[in-house]
């Protein structure tokens, strides 16, 4: 008897070789019909059905885990829609969990997922290096970072915007539309691509010749309390000079705007604003925002791309993978 | 020996019954602390683990499993992240699926969900009448619809929002702000709300005795189409009289705003709007948006408290909860 494996049970079939896992364990989707001929199939060849099943069993649950700190950050529930798309696409469902930027949560949602046997798992941000001790070291989980900085880059594969990109653009433009002032307006909670939109912050200001004192060029925020607006109006009262504004994101943005309007400082007469992520608002505010628009299509795709050959053992470890970012200016930043 | 049950446990240990099974189970989060002290109380009751934590496997994995249709709606995402935080400090983990609105990807999600074993299961809005087939009839899952109508109601506990009342406010604000010629601006994918909501729109007509007519009073949108803006100059064409304008949702208000702004069409001047949902960024446009604002709170809270109700075998079937809407009114709708 010819040896058969289970890829050419499914060339003979004329299905994938995931779906001949899924009827082999009885789990995920298909249909009646296709259930009956991949079997038959099996039937036909002698395929040593039994072992490969508990293999199978043991190696590709065909399930990913994602991990989120805010889904109801625009960003974010745009990267983890796309990627659910793409995986789906490719055989693989996906399971997601938000772990409110807690890191209890996100420990008791690790375990969890490996509870699970998920093939594998893709981290979203947030604040600490992300660090994965698999419970079993027998079978490691493969895992994707996006955002967020792995502590052993030699595990993973990073994934990130060109966050430096984007706040070294942005600062640029409004020293090109003539700000001599330019600040970064940001929250403390110090991320990843927070981090690097600081330094890209920076660097422009150095590149144009402008000593970067922290006290003069960074607004520290938090849209959640209620001294925002006081807070702001302290800040340009002790730098009345200020005659740009950087924002780390659109929601920060949105919310200067309309405390300066309030306090009728015109933007972008007196003050130009740039923002970060380009989230489906900005177009509708007057004036409307500019901002830097991250490409959440490439990264969900080179994510999945990375973690399936890291799946299939194929990857190259210790990577990164940094995607370009694009400046969107509309009138809030244009002289 | 007495014959102590997993709540005795729990109770001599001061944790719950949820932390007792997951250090039986060796499954989810503890500390190692709590670990040695549920042990510790194991032992020396005499607390027959072996059984019990087999038992427990196979009826509880204290994970609640997530249908949404699409994670980057506002509304959506907002529930779904409320969700996340009550199960869990209730001992419970969520794992969410993305549908993107497709039922061969509602059907794959729900045998992966049966098949990770979860105990109950929240589903969240979609066109088509919710049936869940469980694959096991033995152990039926128990489940809630939160903004979809179960196919068989005696089975689940349907919550929503009354968007019946806040279509019908919407509509006789408008009317009483001036307006005679109130129109509903809808996508034509017709969801429980969307029929609910148009349903509120013509009765609050019929209340104020204008005879609703579709070609008047309907005007079918769809912001992800190049002709909108078109086909709402169109429509205004052909009903030149109207002055205030029902959004089923803030998305299309906001894109309404912005194509009636453009065309020099002024709001709340000439025509009077008021979206749905209360985004976060309708208090941004200028003028700003009146809408409807859903209580995801107390919705979430309905949805957790009902299905550990029916997990526990507590619950009564067949019961619909309607949550209360609430209208904000910002410039957009007043005169």
């Amino acid at each position: 008897m010819t040896n058969y494996s289970i890829k050419d049970i499914a060339e003979i079939a004329g299905v994938s070789v995931a779906t001949v896992s899924r009827v082999i364990n009885d789990n995920g989707r298909f249909s009646e019909e296709t259930r009956k001929k991949v079997l038959k199939v099996i039937e036909e060849t002698g395929y040593k059905m039994n072992y490969s099943a508990k293999n199978l069993r043991m190696n590709k649950s065909f399930t990913i885990g994602i991990l989120v700190p805010d889904i109801s950050n625009y960003f974010f529930s745009d990267v983890v829609q796309r990627l659910e798309e793409i995986l789906f696409a490719k055989g693989y469902s996906t399971i997601i969990c938000n772990t409110s930027r807690s890191s209890e949560k996100e420990l008791a949602y690790l375990r969890i997922l490996e509870g699970k046997g998920v093939d594998g798992l893709i981290v979203i941000s947030g604040a600490e290096a992300f660090e994965f001790a698999s419970s079993n070291a027998e079978k490691k989980i493969p895992y994707i970072c996006i955002d967020r900085e792995p502590k052993k880059k030699e595990d993973t594969i990073f994934i990130s915007s060109n966050h430096y990109q984007g706040a070294f653009e942005s600062t640029e433009e409004l020293i090109h539309e003539g700000c001599q002032h330019p600040v970064i307006a940001m929250h403390n909670q110090k991320s990843t691509s927070a981090k690097e939109r600081l330094k890209g912050f920076k660097d422009a200001l150095k590149k144009n010749s402008i000593p970067f004192d922290q006290k003069q060029h960074l607004l520290a925020v938090d849209i959640e309390q209620s001294d925002f607006e006081e807070n702001l109006l302290a800040f340009l009262k002790k730098n009345p000079s200020t005659d740009g504004i950087f924002s780390i994101n659109d929601l920060i943005a949105l919310e200067l705007m309309r405390s300066l309007k309030k306090n009728q400082i015109a933007v972008p007469h007196k003050i130009k604003l740039i923002g970060f992520d380009d989230t489906a608002f900005g177009k509708y505010t007057t004036p409307s925002l500019s901002s830097v628009k991250q490409n959440a299509d490439l990264i969900a795709n080179y994510a999945v791309e990375s973690l399936l050959e890291l799946i299939n053992k194929k990857g190259e470890l210790g990577r990164q993978i940094i995607v370009p970012v694009s400046l969107v200016l509309r009138e809030s930043s244009i002289s």
